[in-house]
């Protein structure tokens, strides 16, 4: 099998986005009026996933970890290009890795439009296009002090499975599986994104590490922040860990893909009901300060020790 | 030098088109009124650039690559997003590559809006963002039978450079130059492209070799051609080889980042005009027959062997 037999095998659907197929671009027809929002994401075996992972997995993480970048800006997805190095073709692998992908892509209503395929170290290299109504995205440059700041679904699971995969930690089987789902198939919160337009202040998400990604805000923002460690929202099985490794893996374990956003006290109610609205759990847990820099506190207001560090793919 | 400082170091200018810059998303305000081309390519060392390449040189031909397909719909470019992993943070790289990639930007006037940085095997990936008037993007599927095929600049040379590299020919030091430049330094045709909107009846750019190249516009318009091997435009050097060398490097080369486009006879002046407005030869090779399939002659109009393969990256 060729190159253009492999497109054509695993990654040609009916299109209805696309004008024209088969060109050297894909044309697209943006929507009047609304702006249009970008992100490219790049996935490495041994960083950004595992030689273990099944392919159907990896097609979902693939493009999730994209899509919770539109989530963060609260976009509407539209479309993705792909481009694919492989070390040869293997099409057990590609049967499942384009399941998982188109899967995820059917779920938001979007459309593979163009792309790439090579021979070469396995590499996955997505773009997304998503659609903002003007001067409505969600920046991180926004929050103002007084600002709760919240947090989407749980935190530190996708970190837990690491531990277990390099061996440092162990779990018994439902336990693992189920911290192995959270780290290889993270749901991109995209329906919160959209449904927080207007309400959030500001807004990241959580690929490197909640910390790290919450300081992106306070940079941007030019803003401080006091977040209560254990209130972090966290799975039951990482509740049965012990406290330290919680907050390691909640405040800095990284490949969460939920969101961290703030929001001003008087639409406390509206973002709670909006995230009900969309069904997922948001929890509160800390406040934007005018004071610049980070502080950790525990359940009792006392300061913890800020050495929670932020994933670097250069460092680590 | 971490992944932030590395993409502040070498990837920050200053941006006129990115609304709100480092978000999660690069947010863009399209055209009113004008569709999107979008493309992607991956570059990866041995396949699409040799480890001898000059960082400025990768840097250039990365994007000319990805504005080579914007050229071949005659869409205008405005964006790019890069993802790039890298082995190792080499700022002597990363400063060359940066200063090539820039100035080829900086031409065509288009902006880097977003991307990523991993650690890994050395993986190119750009995705690029054009404008094209509705309805007047160069397709592939547009040639009607009697059309003139056209081919621009010159081609064959960047695969004399390879077969250079690779031992099976050598050169002296100024040809060797010169047919280098072509495979590391290709120019995107993104003038004439937006020249022949209106004007050709279909296009391509020509990546693989030009026989398969024009192949694709052959079966996306459900017609053939008859190719007069011996009028593709070659350089001065390239016609120094024996006729069989021209002929492979010529139809079946690769790397040439020359358009292959297709013009009624009617239009055949104003192609003309419209190139020479733009400063680029544009040399007609052929015409477009009803009878599928592609028919090689010689100069006396003698019917070649159609043993021109084109280049597949699961297959060379």
């Amino acid at each position: 099998m060729g190159e253009f037999d492999l497109i054509k095998r695993f990654f040609t659907r009916p299109s209805t986005q696309v004008l024209g197929v088969g060109d050297d671009c894909a044309l697209l027809a943006p929507t009047a009026g609304m702006q249009w929002a970008v992100s490219s994401d790049m996935l490495v075996e041994g960083r950004h996933f595992l030689s273990t992972v099944a392919p159907e997995r990896l097609g979902h993480k693939a493009l999730a970890v994209n899509l919770s970048d539109l989530a963060a800006c609260g976009a509407t997805p539209r479309a993705f290009t792909l481009a694919l190095a492989l070390p040869r073709i293997d099409e057990a692998f590609l049967d499942g890795f384009a399941r998982g992908l188109f899967a995820l892509a059917d779920a938001h209503g979007i459309e593979l439009v163009g792309g790439d395929t090579t021979a070469g170290p396995l590499n996955i290299c997505i773009t997304v296009f998503g659609e903002v109504p003007p001067g409505q995205a969600l920046l991180r440059s926004g929050a103002q002090t007084g600002d709760d700041v919240f947090v989407s679904g749980t935190l530190g699971d996708a970190r837990l499975a690491l531990e277990v995969f390099r061996g440092t930690l162990s779990l018994l089987g439902d336990g693992f599986d189920s911290v192995r789902r959270a780290m290889e198939l993270p749901q991109p919160r995209v329906a919160l994104g959209q449904a927080l337009r207007g309400l959030a202040s500001s807004a990241v998400d959580v690929s490197d590490g909640m910390l790290g990604d919450l300081g992106h805000i306070l940079q941007r923002s030019g803003v401080g922040a006091t977040v209560q460690a254990d209130s972090l929202p966290r799975s039951a099985l990482l509740q049965t860990l012990p406290i330290e490794l919680q907050r390691q893996f909640g405040l800095a374990g990284g490949d969460d893909y939920e969101l961290v956003f703030t929001a001003p006290e008087s639409t406390r109610a509206a973002v709670e009901a909006a995230a009900a609205g969309v069904g997922v759990a948001v929890t509160r847990v800390g406040r934007i300060d005018a004071e610049p820099g980070l502080r950790l506190t525990d359940a009792q207001g006392q300061v913890l020790p800020a050495r929670y560090g932020s994933f670097d793919h250069f460092k680590s």
